[in-house]
């Protein structure tokens, strides 16, 4: 069992990181920003600004991980494709990764994004084909990052997985993003106004995006790896069947929603690398839909 | 005038650029590491290690410069190409540009390098066409520097000079270098041991590439600069110049070593960037190779 260091812990992905990693009975620390994490067993909680320079030093040093799962990175909805916020996050994993690895730490899993991919090539992305050419600021400091972390495993001969997660779904979602704002909308009654939803994604259930990260971490994973089911998923499928268990279908109203210039017809990952490490998805859409419907029915 | 840090103050380059600053008449703080600077009329000196997290940020909320000059980044020669202390200098870098800005800086002239280039291709490199493809740790860590301060520029609105110097000699230079490594050799009356020396490169006088970045400064700069005179230089040239002035040609042996497989016949930069903001150098390669074997004459 492993001394792990999980930041961005009581994010969307972390949470459920960190669920997991308790669960396989490691020594899990997590590392929180503004808000704390309770009802779980933990080793230690910690409450830091890891953009304030010196703050992951002196977190690294005081855990001393054997193992770092870094999500931590602004994911403010609306506001993160943009942020200058993006560079200070490069800075502050740069400077966890430093120390990390100079206090013995063994193996890292980072997280990156589909974002750093061309977007306006074929549309199924694989790690070491398609042309990283991030179109925002947010892909470029994750890019950027990616080129520095790989360098720094090379330099000091360090295994480092770089997790280019695709889109996940599931509990504890950010509200404006697809399945809850959908969700709120027919658990209200209200009209549920989409694009037309013809766009092919790659859906995954945010626990198995999770699991793929904690197998990134048990099999000593190096390189960049893309966290997707790796099936095109039609947006409009998802919608639709989110409707029909609610019977709510009257409320949809495809087309409502202009699509974004930008916005590929196909964005899928190729999973070959990740389902090679063992990693298999727990969830299928509908059971994956079933589960975050449940969650979200709850709390709307 | 300007308050202006100078990182790398004690550098090959930024001693002359201090010195060129503080003639100007500007109010001028130095950075330096190991060692300190002396007789110069400046407004602070700062022995300081910028590799230290939270060091960039005391240091420049101590000084509130509205200019910043960051060249400090590893020199050390045999080792700076493959140093993993060049990942430290792009997060020291990156601490360094969020203070200043934060604290109300204007403009910043900070340094790359022509290794960003691809060497594989004409040679003439271009500051927004030749690919930029580093083909080392430095090269691509300065690279990947660029690509942050690039984007942070834009997201801040804030005028970033890039300055990509190539080959500079003169005063100070790191003993092991081509002009240093001859004239040792010839001053002492031993054998030169030479490569082919039909590389055509682009030599600059360390005081002109100083007065580069400061023009830079002066001239309010944004984006990326080569700097470098513009024109072809062949190094068996310059070491049978130097050779002659020292009537020790019967000591020079061409071909003694052989030239590294990625060392391209022809590395220049265009500069009509540099020249378009009014910059002219002062010495031409005669005289400026003169004031050279002066100032070595001088220590060896």
């Amino acid at each position: 069992m492993a001394r792990v260091l999980v930041t961005g812990a009581n994010g969307f992905v972390g949470r459920q990181v960190v669920e997991q990693l308790a669960a396989a009975g490691h020594e899990v620390h997590a590392a929180c920003g503004r808000q704390t994490l309770e009802g779980r067993a933990l080793a230690g909680v910690h409450q830091v600004d890891l953009l304030e320079p010196g703050t992951p030093s002196a977190l690294i040093e005081t855990v001393r991980p054997t193992r770092l799962l870094h999500l931590a990175w602004c994911a403010k909805p609306g506001v993160y494709w943009t942020s200058p916020e993006n560079i200070a996050w490069v800075r502050a994993t740069l400077e966890l990764l430093e120390v990390f690895q100079r206090t013995g730490g063994e193996q890292a899993v980072l997280v990156g994004s589909c974002a750093e991919y061309e977007w306006s090539g074929e549309g199924v992305c694989r790690e070491y084909e398609t042309p990283l050419q991030p179109a925002t600021p947010y892909g470029r400091c994750k890019n950027a990052t990616r080129e520095l972390v790989e360098l720094f495993g090379q330099l000091h001969g360090i295994p480092l997985a770089w997790a280019r997660i695709f889109h996940a779904y599931g509990p504890y979602e950010a509200p404006g993003r697809l399945v809850p704002a959908v969700l709120a909308a027919l658990l209200k009654g209200e009209p549920a106004r989409c694009s037309h939803g013809e766009q092919l994604r790659d859906l995954l259930h945010v626990a198995d995006v999770a699991a793929a990260l904690v197998q990134l971490m048990h099999s000593n994973a190096d390189g960049a790896f893309n966290i997707g089911g790796g099936q095109p998923i039609r947006l409009r499928e998802v919608i639709e069947y989110l409707a029909r268990q609610l019977n709510a279908e009257h409320l949809l109203q495809f087309g409502a929603i202009p699509v974004a210039a930008n916005d590929p017809p196909l964005l899928i990952a190729d999973n070959q690398r990740l389902l090679a490490t063992g990693w298999q998805p727990r969830f299928d859409l509908h059971s994956g839909l079933d589960d975050a419907l449940a969650w979200w029915r709850g709390r709307i």
